[in-house]
């Protein structure tokens, strides 16, 4: 690299709140909700999902099933009265999923979708796609801004340590900078979870909210860095493989 | 200790943006912005100011100017024209302020007041006065939010690195507990930070924007723990010695 090559901008917001303060400048926007709902929507596409619709109510929702959709519903961590699925990655490995287009709502990640999708380019980042989704990022030249979905629009530390991992991926490639001290916080919080983030999470609000539902597996899953290559990315709408896009 | 005696409750707000979703049921605030006006008035206190009346606008600060009160008016890390000081900790030490009473607006720090002031209780802190205040803290037996003020309503550093310190010490005496994910985010922060605060925050946002000012001397006074002893304490709108409210 020349050193006289224009750097490009990675940074992380905390939640979807704080996104008017950041998103200034940013076409390109990274879409996190680690526990549990990018995690699976990355697996989905991943193993064979044709689509999937972000949808952001559970009236939207109801809509899509009247129309014969198979529609994905959680809230507060379960799957909600009444639809076929939640957000729990295993369910999206079903081999009768391959080829389906699902609609999906979620507490917190597909509301933080909603909300990006006015941007020219909306993908979605996991700890499971990771390094698929940096040497991606990395190609593109451009800004990156990282949007956490958070808790119910509060700062969270599982997509913290997701924004922090790509950030500090990004950042050592030579090719990008940061300015925002959340994300410097956010690479330094990575830095100090990376090696045992389950022991680390130990303390966060959602883990105790999820151990209460039994999900360690989804969880030590969703924790797993790179056991997925697919990039899903949003065209009109739905979240399709980056690769039928292009 | 006794195992059944019930714990207090110590969380980090990032920024006022975020107070509403963090203040129910606390009625004990701690408000920080260590770079520069919580340090300074810090060390108002401890040198004999009688009371520093937090102001939010330029205009109500020149009201108090033409009562005939001191003011002090600082905007981007600048003292703003036509006053007499702004927010750097070491004005504050002079022998001719012992005694008054002096208006203070600042670009972040006052207007974090403002906003907890309906608080039954609201005290004031930095780095500089840590450990007294963390010792009196835990004499209360009561909950404490701790309010960053960040920068513009962003997150920032220096104010987490605090808030981090406050509720570090807080968890280690065994009477408290945190359940939010800011917390123990500021908690892990602060740990990583703690052994060389001004080569961590040299990637600061804020720290950028001093250095363009040379206020390096200030910077280093901030980050100095445990330099004064003072508490400041919001009584009838103005900041006082702890000692003269008991």
């Amino acid at each position: 690299m020349s050193s006289n090559q224009k750097l490009n901008r990675v940074e992380v917001c905390f939640a979807p709140c704080d996104f008017h303060q950041y998103e200034e400048g940013f076409d390109l926007i990274v879409v996190i909700d680690v526990l549990r709902a990018t995690s699976a929507i990355c697996t989905a596409i991943e193993h064979g999902v044709s689509g999937i619709i972000p949808v952001a109510t559970l009236d939207e929702a109801r809509e899509y099933q009247k129309k014969g959709y198979i529609v994905a519903a959680e809230r507060n961590g379960a799957v909600v009265d009444g639809f076929d699925i939640g957000n729990s990655p295993y369910t999206y490995m079903k081999p009768e999923l391959k080829g389906q287009t699902i609609a999906l709502t979620t507490t917190n990640g597909t509301k933080a979708i909603r909300i990006a999708e006015q941007k020219k380019t909306v993908v979605i980042g996991s700890l499971n796609n990771l390094q698929s989704l940096c040497d991606w990022l990395i190609e593109q030249k451009r800004d990156v801004l990282v949007l956490a979905s958070g808790w119910k629009d509060k700062f969270n530390l599982e997509d913290t340590i997701c924004g922090g991992a790509i950030t500090d991926i990004l950042l050592e490639s030579g090719q990008f900078t940061s300015d925002e001290d959340s994300s410097v916080a956010a690479k330094f919080i990575y830095r100090s979870a990376k090696e045992n983030m389950f022991a680390y999470l130990k303390a966060s609000s959602h883990r105790r909210r999820l151990r209460a539902l039994d999900l360690n597996a989804d969880v030590s899953y969703c924790l797993t860095p790179n056991n997925v290559s697919a990039i899903p990315i949003l065209k009109d709408g739905i979240l399709v493989p980056l690769e039928t896009v292009a």
